[in-house]
C-alpha cells in the first residue's frame, strides 16, 4: 500500500497513543491493522518507542503510508491508574501532533484519550487536550463539537454545575458559538448553508413564557442578531425535539445550553460511534467520546472502534 | 367476537375519546377497528353519540365485547381550534370513564387527548386531565410515569422553568416519588424487586463534587434513606448514562429530576410508541403521548399507532 509523494491523494493524519496506562495504545495498534482505516489515509503514528509495530517505519524514513514519530515514555509504569510520568508521555505525544498539525505536515490531528488526573500529576492542571491545543496554538475561541451520526451539536457550557450554567446562558455567547458553528460546518464541508437551531432552556423552550422567560429575554433576541447576519438559525426549539428533528435530518447543527442537554442525546444516538471535533483550531482535530478507561487498560478487552470511526471521520473532513 | 360474562378473561378497558375537535375521535375510531386491539381486550368506547360506530352497541345493552357509552355532545364546533363546548364534552367523557374505573366497572382506562386551553374555556383552569382524575378521586399522592420501551421515567418536576426545578430537588420528595415508583412497577407486575435509578442533576452526577453540590448534599442522602427502608436504588448516576442503561435493561425506572432530561430522552427512544400512566391513582389510567393535534384534526392524516399502544400496554397491564 505505499504511495509515491505527490500522486497518493489520501489525507495524512496524526494519531497520538494517548496515556500509556489507558487502553490508548491498545486501541491505536488495533486502529493500525484495520484495513479500512489504511485504505483511506496515510498515518502517522505518535507514542513512545515501545509501542511501535515492526510495520511501522520511523517518521523520518519518509515512509508515505505508515510512519511512526516516536516520543518520549514512560520510565516505569502500570496499567490502570493516573501516574505523572504517563501524564508526561501523553503531553509528549500531543505536543509533538499538534506541531506536525501545525505546521501542514499532517491534514488532521486525531488524539487518543489521557488522563486529566495525569496531567495535574504531570504539572499540567487543565481540562484535557482541547484546553492544551487552543493554547499552544494561541486561539482563544474555540469549542467542541459532538458528533453522532446526522446529529452535531456545540455546547453553550460544559464542565459546570447546572445552576451555574443557567448564568452562562447570555446573547453574545451565543452568538459567538453560533458563528463558529456555522464557519465551521462550512469549512468540514458538511453543507454550504449550514441550517442551525438553538436548543430552548425550559420546558417546550418556554411555552410563550408561561414556563421560563429566557427564551424571551435571551434565545429570541441572539436569533434576531444572527438571522440579521443572514445566518439561518431556528429556534429557540423546544429541548425535547430539537435533537430528534436534527437526528432526521431537520437541522445541520444544534446549540445545545447546557451539557446534558448535549449529552443525553449524544450518547443514545452514538452507540459508540460518536467522534467529537474542535471547532476553531488552526487545524482539523478529531477525537473519539471516550476516555482512558483504566478499569479494562491493558487486558486486551477495549474496542478500537470508536477510534476508528474518528479516524475514517478525520480522513473524510480533510479531503472536502 | 362476543364472549359471555364470565368466561371471557379478557381485561375491559374504557376509552375517552377525548376532545372532538382533535384527532381523539379519528384515532379512536380507528384503533376500535384493530383487530389486535380487539383480540386483546374488551372495550367501553365514551364520547359524543354522533362519533359511535353501527357495530357498537350501548353500554347499557350488557355487550361483552365492544359497547359505547354516549356522552353528551358539543352544539356545534369546528375541528382544530379549542372551544369551551369542546372542552365540556371532553370533561364529560372523562368524568364518566374515571366513574366506570374507580367503580371497577373496567380493568383500565385509557383517555384521548384533551386541549388544555378548551379545558379552560370550559371553565377547568388545570394543567390537564391527570390533575382532574387524581382530584375526583380524592388522591393527593400521584405522579406520570413515561415509557418507551424498556425505559420507565418518573418525573419530580414537570411544568415548571428550568430555574425553579432546580429549587424543587428535595430528598424528601425524591424519597416519597421513588417509594410510589417501586410500588407502581410491583402493581403493574413489571417486576418483584424494582431496581432503581436516581439521574444526577450535574454533568458526570457532579464528579465528586467538581461539578456540583446537589449530588453530595440531597441526592446521596435521598438514596440512603431508600436503601434503608429496603427499596434498591442506584445512583445518583451520571445524567447522559443513566437513561441508555435503563434502556439497556440495567434499570426498572429512572426517577429524572426535571422535563427535559426526562422527554429528550424518552422521545428519542419512543419513536411514536410511548405511553404514559399515572401511579397513584386507585385505577389503572394510561394514555398516549401526544396531544390533540389540532393542525391536522378532521383530516384523516392522524395515525392511531400511539393510542393502539396504549390500549395494548393498559391491557397487559390489567392483566398482570
Amino acid at each position: 500500500m505505499t504511495a509515491h509523494a505527490g500522486t497518493d491523494t489520501r489525507p495524512r493524519i496524526a494519531l497520538t497513543l494517548g496515556d500509556p496506562a489507558g487502553i490508548g495504545p491498545e486501541i491505536a495498534l488495533a486502529a493500525l491493522a484495520s484495513a479500512e482505516v489504511r485504505a483511506a489515509m496515510r498515518l502517522v503514528a505518535i507514542g513512545p518507542e515501545e509501542f511501535r509495530p515492526e510495520s511501522a517505519p520511523d517518521f523520518d524514513s519518509g515512509s508515505e503510508d505508515l510512519a511512526w514519530l516516536a516520543t518520549p515514555g514512560p520510565k516505569s509504569w502500570a496499567h490502570g491508574r493516573p501516574q505523572a510520568d504517563c501524564g508526561r508521555a501523553a503531553l509528549d505525544a500531543l505536543a509533538a501532533g499538534a506541531g506536525l498539525a501545525r505546521e501542514g505536515r499532517v491534514d488532521a490531528l486525531v488524539t487518543g484519550p489521557v488522563s486529566k488526573e495525569a496531567l495535574h500529576l504531570a504539572g499540567e492542571p487543565v481540562e484535557g487536550q482541547t484546553e492544551l491545543l487552543a493554547r499552544w496554538a494561541d486561539v482563544r475561541r474555540y469549542e467542541m463539537i459532538a458528533i453522532a451520526g446526522d446529529l452535531r451539536v456545540m455546547l453553550l457550557t460544559r464542565h459546570m454545575p447546572l445552576r451555574v450554567a443557567l448564568e452562562h446562558v447570555h446573547a453574545d455567547a451565543i452568538c459567538e458559538r453560533m458563528r463558529l458553528f456555522d464557519e465551521t460546518l462550512r469549512k468540514l464541508g458538511v453543507t454550504e448553508s449550514p441550517r442551525l437551531a438553538l436548543a430552548g432552556l425550559n420546558p417546550h423552550a418556554g411555552e410563550h413564557g408561561l414556563l421560563g422567560s429566557e427564551e424571551a429575554d435571551v434565545l429570541e433576541p441572539a436569533v434576531r442578531t444572527l438571522r440579521g447576519e443572514g445566518l439561518e438559525v431556528h429556534g429557540p426549539v423546544s429541548p425535547d425535539v430539537v435533537f430528534l428533528d436534527a437526528a432526521q435530518g431537520r437541522f445541520d447543527g444544534v446549540l445545545a445550553l447546557y451539557h446534558d442537554q448535549a449529552f443525553i442525546p449524544l450518547k443514545l444516538l452514538s452507540a459508540g460511534r460518536g467522534v467529537t471535533l474542535v471547532a476553531g483550531l488552526p487545524y482539523l482535530r478529531v477525537s473519539p467520546v471516550h476516555g482512558t478507561a483504566f478499569d479494562i487498560a491493558g487486558q486486551g478487552k477495549a474496542s478500537p472502534e470508536n477510534l476508528i470511526q474518528a479516524l475514517l471521520q478525520a480522513a473524510r473532513w480533510a479531503s472536502a
